[in-house]
């Protein structure tokens, strides 16, 4: 098992070392953990993601959700950052999710373009951007350009770079898919490479591994596969994802394999906000308990 | 019913405030409600779109034909600003068109290239700017990258921007098409994710769903549908396009639930001036009509 | 039949309306016409052009015959420009031909590359720049950039922007052509939507129709279709080109018709430079007779 | 036999040649040889390299590896730079990496992608810039210029650069493959000649020569091989790869003849790490006691 | 019989025509005509060039050579320039050759990237710059935007370029191949339209003409054809290069038919440095016999 780094082991600038401080011990649980709330969805899905609970395609519900949760921070699109965040500016972190796609056009190459940049963050007051890196995609190339881009103009700025590192591609498919420990593992050591303060990772499932190389096609458990993975991302805070709406037992256990493993916290989009209100916050009570026993080294 | 949102609560800068209650308070019905005339079909379809009445080929008469239809606005491509606009500058407001392209090259990754820029709709008086985003075509990330320059200079010149957010490729036929629900409620949220102030959709066919989502697979009105889409475009002004000619009513008819929906207004183009003049005029007459009625709360 | 437009009346900036003054009133027959003879042919279709008269391969020939012929101006690329133009530099207004291509590989989406900036026009003393766009392209969308910054550019420097608006690709061949009246009048317009100060079209052959958009496909006369495309260009002038090397009784022809149709006037290459000297100017000496006929208005 | 050549004879500006010196001289055997540990195979490769040797997945083990082991530089990417390079930084010399991907997408036009410039290494503190250059790939031109952006960059701000030769592509396969004399002998030269610094080239094998053009289809040893390949180098210092883990007799072997051909030095990465901690270092003893034997002229 | 055109007719800049003078005059036979030596074939074509006399491989041994030639300049690539120009910097003039390639991957599409700029020739003290434009290839595109810049840069420094004309792809290989009478001739004629000071071409052959267009599907002779092509060039000096090694009879030929016609001078590399020392120097001897037959008129 790993052990969180301590903010003053990861080699921070200042700002960014200021903008972390201050999510992590000034909103949440406080204690150096996270949870966040992702709502890119509605461009990346559509509008169909609020189907199952039409109050939440109205971003201010979102936002007042996020304050009301106790989040450490709400994620969303330029766009939305304009128009919704004015209403609680400095009240919650704001996380500027830079680039995203929408999910019409066949994603054989995918790439997710920039919809805004680090300037626009700080212009906003934002205390953190967000990257989606679709690791293993044949455009590897331009992705691999375009964070390099990100990544010196969030040093530049001083905020906190969190990458969504998500495998994708034939190739990821061909090797057990992208939810596999391979691909998982993969993608969490690209984007400490390639310098993420923060990187967002799918739970791994270390039962994914036809095609896989020699080297995965190994019997480990969950546990045993969120802690290589936190291990791989190497002085880059983890955060797991919740993915596609599940039941609260199968969250939970999650969320504790994952802060045993020296994860940073959660970021829970659909999870929480596809329940009804007061569901929703039952179920973040539930986490922050959980988060609340993993304080900061 | 959704309804409108005051201009107070859209978190927009000094410069866009200014020149929206221009726009909408200061000419047309001047009750906060928009009726634009477009005119960039020479460019995007031909001169055969004036064959039906020469005289709307001469851009004069559209000038015209505008201010005496006390349009709120006039949207044409940067050559026709610079050779027609001075006659009555500053006598009916001015959407620069950004960005257009011929029918004649095959669409199958269509792009609509920028033949302007915002410094050129400053230059030129314009109180807006427009944007045709070809939401879901496979060169979307180029769409993208190119709308977020064009939102950056929006932003910096506090000049207005109006996204024409048309779903477009392949996907999207197999889905139900460019006027199904889908299709149009997508690409209202993806401009509003995506920064836009104002978005032009087309009245959405919720008949149209062979190949749609099993969450668009339902039976609903038509009033049910743009009220949805207006929904969906959340704090982004929505303005319903007139399409191809079609007979008055069935123009009226969508006119009257596109504002109760909670619509800003209409833009017609074809529908306006493809008549002769008195009849144009007797058109827009009954439309200004209809949105007397819907004034800004 | 329509009527050319003045100077004054095309939303002019000072730069472009003093050279454009200085080309139509200070050369040529003065009357505000213009014969610009084009030179390029080197390079889009190589030495063979000038097999029929080899002294013409001699750029210094070519610019002696501009001034001895009295042309408003010689269109040539920027390495003719710079060795060639020295030594009558100011005698004879220089358009620099800013893009161009040699006709050797496929084009199947053709495009023309620029091999000079607007820059390099106001360093070597031009008064006007050229740019061939192919309507229709496959490649339309790198087209309209590229122009897109030559337009802005000309503006900067105040220099008259001249288009060769030629259609091409399998869609302008699939409706009749490259010379069809369908093609013709929609290059026209595309022009003059861009930002064309002036535009260069083939004169149109409205008996090519196979294939023709419903709209195009009636009978109409030479002399209607000329008409029909200086309306579409709405403001901005006509040049008439000669194309290949034709009968005289053929180009005078067209000459008349396209000024009784409001065009600027003429630009003819082939036509003249590969007949002998003294045939070349005794042509020439016959189109000024026509152009003399249509003063400004 | 090709004698190495001096400091003094390279050309070098003097911000490389003092950066030269301390790697070459304060550092290492300090007799002008080189040995360097890269790591950026778990970008390369991913975590899969270190499943070996586990502890090597931990950056902060191979920074203090590189220290005990006296290496004359460590090579990484800009992640692991800054946040593991901190806690050593000043007592090993940094060899910023500036480009790499992932082994996951299909590499049939190879392009490493720039994930960092040389103004990070600047900042950094690097006393060196890596930049693995994929020769004969159908991505060459795109390679040639980002290439010449890292080699002007170098230049200005006086970093020794550092160039992975790596032969790759089909058009490689097919005539011996990417470990062939030919192939690394032509890419050695194509590093001098588009301006490297220090080349690194894998240990070239004479007898790869299936479909190889005539001139290279002769009977050579590996040490006429080398020897070939160094003189093809000219002025570029040579360093020879480890590649794959081998055999501890097989790496002195290729050490030993390097030496003798004039080459630099190593540059040994997995063949170290991939080693208990002990083996490693008794393994990069033996190094050191053959280097010793070739001080700089 | 075209006579070669002073260097005060050419519309010179004072920085060319500054540079110019001191190659043609101050260097090789002095009376205004040229003989360079290239050296960038260990890129273009790898080592491989360097087996008949391997001596050639090491670019001291080159620059020697060039200086005991007596020729009035050398071509090289940046890296060569900057490692073995420093030794004789000054002595002979440098012209540093901004762009080339490996010939490992296919060449269906051929474009020679940049590897320097012109900035780096004025920093390393070059006379000259040289850049190979590949006319026919189906990027023509990319290359003439490319030459573009190149073009500007030597006109903004006052360094002379030199076009390496080649003719390329399989439009060109249909028409009669790359060194048809053809091919030459359009590539000349396009090296002096896009701006060009010197051209290099490769002597014509007028038997190749199978699949040539009628035009050019005539008996000429070998002077009759180099005379057409320095024509073509139109104040642009040809040079005619040596190509493959061949025997001294026919270099001897080339050389007088060349210089009748009114080239420049020659470009012999590989017939040159393939032989042994004593053996170039002799056949250099013999062509400046020749050259000293030529002086500027």
């Amino acid at each position: 098992m790993a052990s969180r780094p301590q903010l003053r082991q990861l080699g921070l600038s200042t700002g960014k070392k200021a903008r972390l401080h201050r999510i992590l011990f000034q909103h949440g649980v406080g204690n150096g953990t996270a949870m966040f709330l992702p709502y890119d969805q509605g461009l990346e899905h559509g509008p169909r993601d609020f189907f199952a609970n039409p109050a939440a395609g109205d971003p201010a519900y979102i936002v007042k959700l996020a304050l009301r949760g106790g989040f450490n921070g709400i994620a969303v699109q330029v766009g939305l950052a304009e128009k919704f965040y004015w209403d609680y500016a400095g009240e919650v972190p704001l996380v500027l999710k830079l680039n995203g796609r929408t999910e019409i056009p066949a994603a054989d190459n995918p790439l997710s373009p920039l919809n805004a940049d680090v300037a626009d963050a700080v212009r906003l007051g934002a205390d953190a951007v967000g990257y989606t890196m679709y690791v293993g995609s044949p455009a590897q190339e331009a992705d691999f350009a375009q964070f390099r881009q990100v990544r010196e103009d969030a040093h530049r700025y001083g905020l906190p770079l969190i990458v969504w590192a998500y495998p994708r591609g034939s190739a990821v498919d061909a090797k057990g898919g992208k939810d596999s420990f391979y691909a998982v593992d993969y993608a969490a050591r690209t984007a400490t490479e390639l310098g993420a303060d923060i990187v967002k990772v799918n739970f791994p499932h270390p039962e994914l591994r036809k095609g896989a190389r020699a080297e995965y096609d190994a019997d480990i458990s969950p546990a045993q596969a969120i802690d290589a993975v936190v291990r791989s991302a190497a002085r880059t805070y983890v955060l797991v994802s919740g993915g596609e709406k599940a039941g609260d037992a199968a969250m939970l256990d999650k969320a504790r394999m994952a802060m045993d493993a020296g994860a940073l916290g959660l970021i829970f989009g659909r999870n929480v906000w596809q329940r009804p209100w007061d569901e929703a916050l039952a179920l973040v009570d539930q986490l922050k308990v959980i988060l609340a026993k993993y304080p900061a080294p």
